[in-house]
């Protein structure tokens, strides 16, 4: 006889005698079992020719990459990245469980397209340039629980596409304050999963969500200074909770506050006793000397390129023993602003340990 | 003196003798201590003249609930609602632990918009309408898992505001075909935690993510046809990894397949051997006898206020056992559309189980 309520019935608990993990303290969640196994990188033309430019897995030779549009070229990016890091582990789509991923398009669309062709459990998220690390974190709390075995987490931006979408027809060539962001062509790719013994190259200790801020910036040409409260709350809440000092981690990461935005940022978190010297995704992709990117990079690709070919690979290599990121994003659109509203702002943080600690 | 290592370092691993939880079941994720303990839901007037206009916490009385756009409206409709559920169960703010949370507008900006007065950490969703099941399930898992307390989720949608945007200019009064569906005005929230005790509605006990799915339907008056491949393929999963028969539930729910897409769906369903008769939030949530939505209602509120004025409820009222919700999603953008391009999909699947068993 068929018996339903046994088909899914809970099992017995857990006997009482199994020390508790501890799994959240404060505004952050704890893992131990959630380790990064694999990263990829496909950049565009223009962050291929920026520091890093070694260090992806491909560089896109033009902003096309055959594809008929700049929307159609960022899911391209997306899939690549994904290829590569398939390829990358010597697994196919079959080997994931799920794939979390997000980007800047009106309905994530290049997400969606990429997804398509992916054959893998798909939940789209959306947090503007702060997606990679809500990704990451989601990512290790499904895995750390035994609920997915491996999870790849993937986000992309382009920037003739986030352009034309945001701001002014691309083909315009309109002047942009020094405080402007340069949104990054690219894709980046990880893969989460619990168990990973030897394979792993890092392990996410450790994942704080952010709250949304807003402190009334209205410029869209002034991403960083809207995002750097964000910033500041999460980080020092992300400190605080871990009872870590800033000597404690070889590099602090911010998303792409860029170069307004950092020492912004800076100054909040003095104020709150935080003394922390922030590096920025958005500040380390491009080169100064010749890139003129005005304040910095942005977009969802700009920390997920500088993760995937920086921090996770100097993790792995033992250049620090531990990092943390804070993805920060801007909540607006073209509606909201036109509409004469703010730039409501968050930003999510994560940290890296070293899976060898020798 | 201070140890960072000691700081956050794993505890000691579970003793072998602890009986392993069953997590997974092929593509299903299951639950055993996550629970539904408060849902609230604000709909538009359209919504508030159907068969649940009893139902609702609150029903608006005009499309703009007192705000100057339709955008700012939907922002207020995810913020009453998220009130209504805080009255509803007597808490604060900060008695949620985290917001999981989307709509349809570019970029999610009704819900940024409405994140930025709740003072919880938020992490923001894309699936369009399969939107909602994927935040419950996600819920779940940071619950179960023990890495929230307590999450809350909350969806909405706006008619004037999606039409604006995905259609027409709405004041155009465009003739739409029969196919068309009625993106409904409205939020729903509910709130999920783990050890509920007797505070539990139901249990949310096992989630299926939902591959994306793409049969070439182009026509975005006919998202029903574009979604019901996605529904059938995540259902025939979801019955098939719990192992149990369509008479073991109480009610099948799709999200807004409406009338085009609810008997696509069966008949795929039949070919793959599932026999399940489908109940359709979209077309459960107006009345057809008085009011025109031609193939139904749809949006990100749609199953959403089903699910909190209805299934929710019946669960908790002893009505039936059992019911599963199947949200569906349609993945375009108007730029895709443009472009020439068809409708991706995706379906999530989450099956309830009533608290009381009797």
């Amino acid at each position: 006889m068929h018996d339903a309520d046994a088909a899914i019935a809970a099992p017995p608990p857990m006997p009482a005698t199994a020390p508790p993990m501890e799994r959240r303290r404060g505004r952050t969640i704890l893992f131990q079992d959630a380790w990064i196994t694999g990263a990829a990188s496909v950049a565009g033309p223009t962050e291929g020719r920026g520091p890093l430019r070694d260090r992806f897995d491909e560089v896109a030779e033009d902003h096309l990459l055959g594809q008929k549009s700049w929307e159609s070229a960022e899911s391209e990016l997306l899939r690549r990245a994904f290829a590569h890091l398939c390829e990358q582990m010597g697994l196919g789509h079959g080997d994931f469980d799920l794939l979390l991923a997000g980007d800047l398009l009106n309905q994530t669309v290049a997400t969606a397209f990429a997804a398509r062709d992916v054959d893998v459990p798909f939940c789209g998220l959306y947090n503007a340039c702060a997606t990679f690390a809500e990704a990451m974190g989601l990512a290790a709390a499904l895995c750390d629980g035994g609920y997915c075995r491996r999870v790849a987490v993937a986000t992309s931006s382009h920037h003739d596409a986030a352009e034309r979408q945001y701001r002014f027809p691309t083909e315009f060539g309109n002047q942009r304050p020094p405080s402007a962001q340069w949104t990054a062509t690219g894709a980046g790719a990880v893969a989460i999963e619990a168990a990973a013994g030897q394979r792993a190259w890092a392990r996410i200790a450790a994942f704080t969500p952010g709250r949304v801020m807003d402190y009334g910036i209205q410029d869209p040409f002034n991403m960083g200074a809207a995002m750097a409260p964000a910033a500041a709350d999460t980080l020092a809440a992300h400190v605080a909770d871990l009872g870590l000092h800033p000597g404690d981690y070889g590099a602090v990461y911010t998303g792409d506050l860029a170069r307004v935005g950092v020492p912004v940022c800076e100054d909040m978190l003095r104020a709150r006793g935080t003394d922390l010297c922030l590096r920025d995704c958005g500040v380390e992709l491009y080169d100064p000397r010749h890139q003129d990117v005005h304040a910095g990079g942005s977009g969802a690709a700009c920390c997920a390129l500088v993760c995937t070919a920086r921090i996770l690979p100097d993790l792995r290599a033992g250049a620090y023993h531990r990092a943390l990121l804070c993805s920060t994003g801007a909540l607006h659109s073209t509606t909201t602003y036109q509409q004469g509203e703010s730039i409501p702002a968050v930003a999510h943080a994560v940290t890296f340990e070293a899976a060898n600690r020798g």
